[in-house]
């Protein structure tokens, strides 16, 4: 059975303040649940039916029984006829980028959905270390994890001050522009930070300095930009087709 | 001064039965109603601000100055200080595929989020014709049309059975699957039809026979699939890229 107790604490957490505080957060339904299970993220509770438990078999973690109605009450998905978790979120870590690998920098992506799904191109190209300015979606929010389709399990994010980060990396750094060079003939490094820039204003003005290769994706038609995921999508696929 | 009739004739455009009954469907905000004003669909009436009718000058529409409260008392925005407009749909015409050029036909993509992102990345790449399942998600909501950003007013769609028009067409017809050739390697043909499959399920079984190219984009990580408006976008640059 689901406590007030634990009702006011899941939805506690629906809020950023609170999931800060607690260095918690929620996960729901069967397919996302299960692929916490399977993650090295620490779970804390799973609240779910009888059926979800016997489909999950035998576990370590903390499992409280509970109806199909007393999760759909909860949480912010409309409909839940299985599970629902709470995790601890992952400590922060220094971020380095070695000499083989790509690092996405997100300069303030304000939507979720938007988040979501550059997590989980990132992850479709084998990029699993992404930084992001304060400013950004918050990785941990219901939205923003539902996008990820499961990816959040696969690919971290650290929060912080993308100033000092681009200072101090040593590798290409890639922002596109309008008037940068064609990410069609490009050849790009073996390692570098693609910096993606917010969906309204594009990167920061204070940022434009640390960025040392200017790049472009042509465009054949009469559109006035791409959406934020799209443009970190095909950078990506022009970076992994070109090594 | 908005009428109590007018305020119920905007929110019943709100839902596809009636903006399918009237022909008619509302655009939202400044920027939209001015490039809704500047295209060739033909605009019924704009609810202005008295400083936004002064920012778009002499118009030979019909004008119905409104005030900021009112504005935000009637459609989906939360805010809107400056511009409503009901404008009629575009007729249903035959589609056909000339001998240069691409079309998208979309199977289900039922997100309006998506839909709208789609038409606004066939924008970019210079593709004008849309053609889409009954079951696709209406181009003329309110979502759609402002994920579009514009591009609702370039890029046309019609809801039509795609059986019938993918027997019909005389041109490779491109679908994305797991076991494809790679985007990365394709000769694209300077003309095609690329097929999109629903989000959750890919391309229908039943549209599978008209698939003549089967096409993949190459994966280096380990997400499950990408988004359905990412797919599209990715194939898109991979055809221009190859022309």
């Amino acid at each position: 059975m689901l406590s007030k107790a634990a009702i006011k604490y899941i939805n506690s957490l629906q809020l950023k303040k609170y999931r800060k505080q607690e260095q918690c957060f929620v996960v729901e339904g069967a397919k996302t649940v299960q692929e916490l299970l399977a993650s090295d993220f620490e779970v804390v509770r799973v609240f779910g039916t009888e059926k979800f438990r016997r489909s999950i078999g035998n576990t370590s973690v903390e499992f409280i029984e509970v109806s199909e109605d007393e999760l759909s009450a909860v949480g912010e998905f409309k409909t839940n006829d299985s599970a629902l978790a709470i995790a601890r979120m992952r400590p922060s870590t220094p971020v380095s980028v070695s000499k083989d690998e790509f690092v996405l920098a997100l300069d303030d992506i304000r939507d979720p959905g938007n988040l979501g799904t550059i997590i989980r191109t990132a992850d479709w190209y084998g990029i699993n270390k992404v930084v992001a300015s304060p400013e950004t979606a918050d990785f941990y929010s219901s939205k923003t994890l539902s996008s990820t389709m499961g990816s959040f399990t696969r690919v971290g994010i650290q929060y912080i001050d993308l100033h000092t980060f681009l200072e101090g990396v040593k590798v290409p750094v890639y922002g596109a522009y309008l008037e940068g060079q064609n990410v069609h003939t490009t050849s790009f490094a073996k390692a570098g930070v693609v910096l993606i820039g917010n969906e309204s204003r594009g990167i920061s003005d204070s940022l434009a300095k640390y960025v040392t290769d200017k790049i472009t994706i042509p465009r054949f038609g009469s559109a006035e930009s791409l959406n934020a995921g799209i443009a970190t999508a095909i950078i990506l696929d022009n970076i992994r087709r070109s090594r």
